[in-house]
């Protein structure tokens, strides 16, 4: 089991990688092939656009990778998710991909082109307090499909997003099939007012309208308002639900944190 | 000339109506009507969504009001724009709207509805430096439609909004049709990173791309990036444009301050 790590987003941190590194040659069942695309820096991303996507479509091309897994989030894997799906080579199909957060431009996107993804925690996500655990519950998942790994009460096919990110692909190239679709959402570092804007925005969408229920992860690091909003991100989804008949189904184990879970789109 | 004053969104201060209430009666040519629900407060918000609703269909409603003048934006028009446009009365059709920002939920449903509406200055931003020049060149407009008060450089059929809150609309039923149009877009307190994902989002539109040309007014208190973005709002835009397809045409002078300008969604 070979996992290479491309960073479409932000730059990777060395001793992130480093602990991941340490991490797998422990466990010895998969190897990791740091692309070194993952160091590069060029303002707030990884690199120009056309080094991340170069380092993207040669990993996704390498019929010796198994698995290609996003080093980290923060912000640009939109800016080459068109240009890397385009005339996607027989090796892009043969392989697993998972990340989360700004990751989710490229999920969507891929899992629209027939490819297997799922989110779930990132390398860099090792930095975090109680980050070992959830780089493990990753490679589980990568390497064994453990089911351990996958958030506790998946039902049918889901989806999982990152709110303000699946509000901003929304009538984009990268926008999938919802229809049927569990779909979890989570958010960071967003006042309640955006949330309450963002999910006004997300179902009003014909097509998210169409998912079969959905629930909401864990919204950490909300901003303050200059006056108390009035009510919580969870009044909040359940009042956008509501108002668009979208069935709203409970939380969801997932998050910007080292709890997050797994959740592949197909299954 | 009968100018009602409601609050959609959030709450107007007293101040701010005392101000603006001055200068109508030095004028002489114009008389305020500010409903009271402008001064109620719930959470973030002028009052609860249906006391917002029913003021601002009050004055929709009624005959002898010429003008319905947005207090100010913050959030909340979107909560009630779709029921503030259903089964409009003749009454709502004879007047002319204002206002920005947040605002802009209500002026694009309302200019899909057939209203006559503009983007401009808003009686809360009286308490700005410079504010009185704003609030008069507002009144100028709806007074006498003084072409002083126009963005300079409006040339054919012409719309403005805030960006991120043109995002959120993209999808939903407010979404009017911008083929021909010449869009003005501006923001304020967002990090780079969020206009550059949000210019992805909004030119990947299939409406947008049909827009005559796109003009940047200001973009106001950039909120601190980690790193260096790498670029500035200018470069930001004029890439998402070039990426589109969509016809750059320099800046506009529209802006969450003192000098924005008016700008009729129809001429």
């Amino acid at each position: 089991m070979r996992i290479a790590l491309v960073a479409p987003s932000c730059t990777l941190k060395r001793e992130a990688a480093d602990a991941v590194d340490a991490i797998v040659r422990e466990r010895g069942d998969c190897a990791l092939f740091i692309h070194p695309q993952c160091y590069l820096s060029e303002g707030h991303f990884a690199g120009p656009d056309r080094e991340r996507l170069a380092a993207l479509r040669e990993v996704m091309a390498d019929p010796s990778i198994d698995v290609v897994w996003f080093a980290r989030g923060g912000y640009g894997s939109n800016r080459i998710a068109t240009a890397a799906l385009a005339d996607l080579p027989d090796a892009a199909r043969t392989k697993s991909y998972m990340g989360y957060s700004d990751a989710g431009f490229l999920l969507a996107g891929m899992h629209k082109a027939g490819l297997r993804v799922a989110w779930g925690p990132m390398p860099q996500d090792v930095l975090r307090q109680g980050g070992d655990a959830a780089v493990k519950r990753a490679l589980d998942w990568l390497v064994r499909e453990d089911l351990k790994s996958l958030e506790p009460d998946l039902n049918g096919p889901a989806m999982a997003f990152n709110l303000t990110v699946l509000s901003n692909l929304l009538g984009t190239s990268l926008e999938p099939d919802l229809s049927g679709v569990e779909l979890l959402i989570e958010d960071v570092s967003e006042h309640l007012y955006a949330i309450d804007r963002t999910m006004f925005h997300l179902t009003s969408s014909e097509n998210v309208r169409r998912i079969a229920r959905l629930r909401l992860g864990r919204v950490g690091d909300i901003l303050p308002n200059d006056v108390d909003f009035g009510s919580d991100e969870l009044d909040i989804v359940q009042d956008w639900c509501a108002r668009s008949g979208v069935p709203f189904a409970g939380r969801a184990d997932i998050g910007h944190d080292a709890r997050n879970k797994v959740v592949p789109f197909r299954r």
